[in-house]
């Protein structure tokens, strides 16, 4: 058999496995034929039950609907309500839609129980930062859908930028390094060494000798190897200064192996923008996450009101009786339905008759305390360091800098300076005053950016388990089944409710979810 | 030792390693303290250079320069020349600037050698495809200084999309699958591969027993495997639809690693985005890439001629003679110097006085014969697939399918339906009538997405090697260190003078280095 017939039995054999089936193929026939779209039919087959079902109403016999809370969860509630000619009102205590999906631009206000801050950046299109979410994943398609409905248009958020820093005290001299010099040298690593076990003969029971050529064809190409399967440097990581324009290019040297095999911190950080929901493509909205709130938030011109704070919930028979001030005014409402879109770190210190499974999940949700702050700056690190976009990381307790997916090339940039997720260093911040956590960022960013000090002003930062009505970013723990169901006339909203912790899918899912259930107890 | 001491004292020697020093060091340490920037620095010190010493000339002595080519590289030798004050003047055989560097948009005319199409697209923003070069690597550090300084915005150009397709007629039953898909499979497979020999012991040499645990830690973030060190599927291959939002998230099962290790063209196509001058961040300019050429042009109003075709480059004694048509008036002009800023494969036509190691140095350059193909289109891609921007590749002859990175949830855009880089499949499109290449391409594509037909309309194609004025697409050659130097009055510029064939970058460092060239032989 020459090799040439070789390959053509492997395919006919392949091509004949693949017709049979198994659950891969089935799965990309259905989506081949547009019978599935991978990871939305859950929410789009939500809506369009929602949608179906709705429709069939007839006008007289809809309830009256309160929505507590305008986060995203509340206002998508609000903006099906509508459609669906439903009589409701959604109230927020804040003066403005979104919950925490907050952009900060020039007046922007900030306050946690014990400061306020007014966001003192230039006014400009792209000079804001997301305070709150900052990202979508391509395959949100509930939350990409209302975007497309609303007009929000949206732009490329760079996760993985191969030109961005990793940074460890420990590692490399202390010296920042490309990230695509950690990348070019793990994969080259990785590879160079299974080649040498191939070779070596030690895997032949996994990868036989008629397949070893192939494999490592494949590896040679993957980790960027030599023809001897030696990993020597690849452009892939970077290329000496000078050359490759009008002389050869020539690699930089790899880097030292030692230098990553004694804390994981390094490679793993390389590894953050390969998982599902951080994979490219990413997008952000132009102009800042909140326009998805204000297009939701400029549906509900007549049913939206701010200001307006929940003091209990209650039920009365079957009903519910809504407390609250509004304005400063006290008074109370009562309606068929109320759709809790609050916080479950709100929700918990407000006065409700909920059932007690009900109020101890939750309870039970622990709550994340995220922190982020944000500078103004001119774009050194796009002139000076070549970056655009992404993140870079670093040991220190500030994680993470993220440069702006916007406004290439513009003067003036709004840099984050950090951002952490949860956890002791976030706590720390987050006792901060506002001033010591600039110098505190300052001090740790210089490292990564010696430019920092020179360039940066005007920081503003977040601590969001200290933000009125949010008390914190989104659940740590697994979504409550009880929360998911109806409670009485009481439903729940909100990314806590869903495997989507703090992503604005997750708040939107939860939303469609509310909506039929509602229907559910309607037909009951 | 306690595992907490290990650490450290690991940390204290590499760190001391570090301060030692090393080629990697030294180099971080430069950019760092600011000496120097990787891969610009070159073109910055050309620039720098021509800069410092042009302005030290007297504008008496300043000597009269013809650019020949309106292209990138004439425009640039244009800009600066008016920077510096000398008499000058560029000539382009076009109506328009740029070269290749060419948008095509609702009224572009497409000339090849017998053809012309005009651009049927609706005229909004975003409906534009560039035939010619359409992305800047954030390194190209001299083309985007360019562009900052002619404020042309810019914005992320997508590359690496893991939701995009692999497709591969003998792969995967022929279905399409997401590049994620692939991804993740290779990755783990590899990984689990190598972790079973380490723990067989069969690297000992390379890897010792008190490093083991590490690598093998590091190994199972790389490649998402199990506690066992197996892959047994992850969620960054894609997530089971209906899974993830209101219930646990479900891995999707991996791909057979079967389908893989017959046809090298499924992984290698993955690790596209990963070279030096691929990988994230790309970017495009906002609206088309053409906004640099017209930037450049609209600084050269006066001395930018179009429709001006070279017919003769002459020597006069120490001097210049070019013969020419403007405007289809045959005429001559004699100037001090000549920059001829032209593809190779047109200058080799044009009778000229070059010695003969220049003729020789312009006839052996090799031309690349690149095709690309464009329509109109509702974005079911987006809509229906989750594709927002990035390449699908496939093993069909039109190879890639690009979409676009910008304009995301607009209802239209402009999908790329092929684009070949050279070789027998570029010469066979080529040489297919405009009307049958839109059919060879719908039949084509359908097959990775079987809404083609239903949706794509107003197709246009280029095949560079039929566009008179261009006559290729770039230099596959290695550049002749001849055309980088002066031959008496005569200097070359272009993107085949350098490493970066193809690249606009590599354009913009040839027009500096011929300036600088220019100067040297002013001061003979």
């Amino acid at each position: 058999m020459t090799k040439e017939e070789d390959k053509q039995s492997r395919r006919e054999f392949l091509h004949s496995v693949g017709d049979i089936g198994g659950t891969v193929a089935v799965y990309q026939a259905m989506i081949s034929m547009g019978l599935m779209m991978p990871g939305e039919a859950e929410g789009a087959g939500l809506r369009n039950q929602w949608e179906a079902r709705s429709n069939q109403l007839a006008t007289e016999t809809k309830p009256t609907v309160a929505v507590l809370g305008g986060g995203i969860s509340g206002l998508c509630v609000g903006y099906e309500l509508k459609k669906a000619g439903f009589p409701f009102f959604v109230v927020e205590a804040r003066e403005r839609p979104g919950g925490r999906s907050h952009t900060i631009r020039a007046g922007s206000i900030i306050d946690e129980v014990d400061s306020q801050q007014t966001c003192a950046f230039d006014s400009q299109e792209e000079l804001y930062f997301n305070a709150g979410p900052a990202r979508i994943s391509q395959h949100h398609s509930n939350l990409l859908a209302y975007c497309r409905e609303l007009e929000v248009p949206l732009q490329p958020l760079i996760n993985d930028n191969r030109g961005a820093y990793i940074h460890n005290s420990a590692a490399f001299g202390g010296t920042p390094v490309r990230a695509r010099e950690i990348i070019a040298t793990m994969r080259g690593n990785i590879t160079e060494l299974l080649a040498k076990a191939l070779n070596a003969n030690t895997l032949n029971g996994d990868i036989g000798i008629d397949e070893r050529s192939f494999v490592l064809d494949v590896l040679r190409d993957y980790g960027a190897l030599n023809n001897n399967y030696k990993f020597t440097g690849s452009s892939r990581g970077g290329v000496v200064p000078g050359t490759g324009g009008l002389t050869p290019r020539q690699s930089i040297q790899p880097l030292n192996l030692n230098d990553f095999f004694f804390d994981t911190s390094v490679p793993f950080k390389v590894n953050f923008g390969e998982s599902y929901n951080q994979a490219a493509t990413m997008m952000q909205p132009v102009g800042g996450m909140d326009r998805i709130a204000y297009a939701f938030a400029n549906q509900l011109k007549e049913e939206l009101y701010y200001e307006a704070v929940v003091t209990a919930i209650r039920r009365t028979g079957s009903r519910v009786r809504i407390e609250g001030r509004l304005n400063g005014v006290e008074g109370a409402v009562e309606v068929d339905y109320a759709i809790v879109a609050m916080p479950p770190s709100v929700i918990r210190d407000i006065p409700n008759d909920f059932s007690l499974s009900t109020r101890n999940a939750i309870a039970e949700v622990e709550y994340a305390k995220p922190i982020k702050i944000a500078f103004q700056s001119p774009r050194f690190w796009e002139i000076e360091e070549q970056i655009y976009g992404g993140i870079s990381w670093t040991d220190d307790e500030i994680l993470q800098i993220w440069y702006p997916s916007g406004g290439f090339g513009q003067d003036t940039g709004i840099i984050l300076g950090s951002y952490l997720f949860d956890g002791s260093h976030a706590i720390n911040f987050a006792n901060l005053g506002v001033e010591a956590r600039k110098e505190f960022t300052l001090a740790a960013g210089e490292k990564v950016h010696p430019q920092y000090r020179q360039n940066l002003s005007r920081g503003i930062s977040v601590a969001w388990a200290k933000v009125p009505y949010s008390l914190g970013g989104w659940a740590k723990s697994t979504p409550s089944p009880v929360l998911q169901q109806a409670d009485g006339p009481f439903l729940f909203a909100g990314d806590h409710l869903t495997y989507l912790h703090g992503w604005q899918e997750g708040a939107v899912i939860s939303s469609l979810n509310a909506l039929n259930k509602l229907l559910d107890i309607m037909e009951a």
